[in-house]
């Protein structure tokens, strides 16, 4: 990388540099100051200033060279450039309790996304599900920061508690979960997962599976979750609802949960379908059932959910259903850019609720069921 | 969940509540106030306020009662409580070009986990790559936070570009990466990759494989890189370095690669052991050979980077080497937390690099090569 190539700054220099503030990159590298532009554009720098701060005080002549000066050399104003220093600057929080979770981390790059295209950085919280004092804290800790708007990945009880914490004042965006109407200047994002988890059922079904076992999500269940879909799918075909199996977000409990399953399996039980909650846990169960030489989808039809990148990749390919969690967060942090675009005009917004429906992926995991 | 039992609050109740600010949560969680403290201690609200402020001008009996008041409560004074409204939140920035994939997002997690514990909120930027003006705004308006400090994910070039465009004052952690002589008041976590690839390399090679194919990670490479360790291992070996094959982060395109790699193997080549730039990466490799009717581990060699959380569900599981990412942002939060500490105490820090050594973690995906 070119910045090797820069010989090796001496302490001395290092430390000046460093009291001083100055930047001190590789050159050619140097972030072009506000004296760069003055120079090039042959004026003073309070004149380059003016135009900054849109000043009338300035012939469109001059106005035209600074422009010139200000694209040759990329030059991007500082806050304090622009005048703004003293403008306090509005952030979006995000408040998530995980951040690693495939469809946690999409929606927060949906939301980097977004709100970076309209000049609101972004801060995230991971919620502290421990203890209704931690979470307080951790809520707390991001609303210190003032935030314009704050969006919830309300995917766990514990996010739904945190949306119920937060003050009625700030602008909200719960993305998932149940239909929330006890919180205020809130608007929510629907991926309407209970018909997701409906029409994977009833497509299973459909092949002639007599039942599907459901392999849950933490925090699963709920009226408006994949979970509650499967149900319905079940009560709407006249079948009786097995007991839900409860997974972690852990692939090797999936793997055992698999394996319980697969013994059943083994010893002659009648499962012949399972609709896991999500595709890390559709892989674990499928390792699980391999482990008892139970093979997918010859033996027994394992679906996914979300269609994570590997998905695709597993063998057999996983038959999922698509959920846009980038979407879901691009689409958030608008409503809050559009919340807050209102205030700042006086106006008021009803809450919105936009559906995000996703949609059903066929690969290689699931097939009829084989006469046993 | 308890909140849904809450009445419907009227359009009038809401807006009201919304104006006031007031928080509107359901009964039994709603934060308590100084107030309540001030009722429950039996004191004023400002003898209350002197307690959170540490005011001498209280007797030892009223900050008992308080003490007991704030613990029976779970009370959580607001900065404004605490009377801290004009200082400054110090928050973290943390800038990286992805915030989704595995690496990325659990060091972010230990970066927050290890912030929170020490109330510092945390921002992240996901780096703008497509140009440097793009990527000198993304930087731009994370600073324009003031954050205390700022951790790097230096996993790229475009890492080390925004690396170099920090302000020289601001309190900096890079994690991963080349050795960076050139910024100051920066500290480094090294994550030994280099050592890593080379170990592997040569585990591959003390199998009796003749030589190991390499797939990299994009932006892989630079003196420090595991690509860098598996050069070394084949030249400390005395073997020429086959080309390197470069990959993106879409687990499909290696899939492309393994299937190359396959129909070389298929053609009669002397392929028997590839490195993969991480677990992903394998597991593409892997289905892409699997394509083309060639077994891993029986045919051709195959191991991974990271210890990616389904390594150990993958058929086969895959042997890999294991890195902490959840520690490495821990400990870059607390070297920023250090050096922030000792500033406020108006004393300077050297600067420091911590190696966080990964290990070997050794599964079924590789084995003796057959004759062919």
């Amino acid at each position: 990388m070119e910045h090797d190539q820069q010989p090796e700054p001496t302490p001395e220099r290092q430390s000046a540099a460093s009291s001083s503030g100055r930047r001190q990159s590789p050159a050619g590298k140097r972030a072009p100051v506000i004296k760069d532009v003055a120079a090039l554009a042959n004026v003073s720098v309070s004149t380059v200033s003016r135009y900054l701060n849109d000043s009338p005080k300035l012939s469109e002549e001059s106005r035209a060279r600074i422009a010139h000066a200000i694209a040759l050399l990329d030059y991007r104003p500082s806050r304090v450039a622009r005048g703004l220093v003293n403008s306090a600057v509005q952030s979006i929080a995000v408040l998530s309790s995980n951040t690693t979770l495939y469809g946690s981390a999409m929606t927060i790059q949906g939301v980097e996304d977004e709100a970076r295209a309209n000049g609101y950085p972004v801060t995230i919280a991971k919620l502290d599900g421990e203890s209704t004092a931690g979470l307080r804290a951790s809520v707390n800790m991001v609303m210190d920061l003032n935030p314009g708007g704050v969006v919830v990945l309300n995917y766990d009880a514990v996010a739904r508690e945190a949306l119920a914490m937060l003050p009625d004042s700030v602008a909200k965006v719960a993305i998932a979960g149940d239909r929330v109407d006890d919180v205020a200047e809130l608007d929510q994002i629907d991926l309407c997962e209970n018909q997701a988890g409906r029409e994977l059922t009833e497509y299973l079904l459909g092949l002639g599976h007599r039942t599907v076992i459901h392999v849950t999500i933490p925090g699963g269940g709920g009226g408006y979750s994949r979970t509650a879909g499967w149900e319905a799918a079940l009560r709407g075909a006249g079948l009786p609802v097995p007991d839900v199996r409860h997974c972690t977000w852990n692939p090797k409990d999936a793997r055992e949960i698999g394996r319980r399953i697969g013994r059943g399996v083994v010893s002659g039980d009648a499962t012949t379908a399972v609709f896991a909650g999500n595709d890390e846990i559709a892989m674990g169960v499928i390792r699980g059932l391999a482990d008892c030489g139970v093979r997918v989808p010859d033996d027994v039809s394992v679906v996914g959910f979300d269609d994570h990148p590997l998905a695709d990749v597993w063998s057999p390919a996983l038959t999922t259903y698509r959920q846009d969690f980038a979407a879901a967060g691009r689409r958030a942090a608008r409503l809050l850019v559009e919340r807050l675009g209102a205030r700042s005009r006086g106006e008021d917004l009803p809450s919105r609720r936009v559906e995000l429906p996703g949609e059903l992926v066929i690969r290689d995991s699931e097939a009829a069921p084989r006469a046993r």
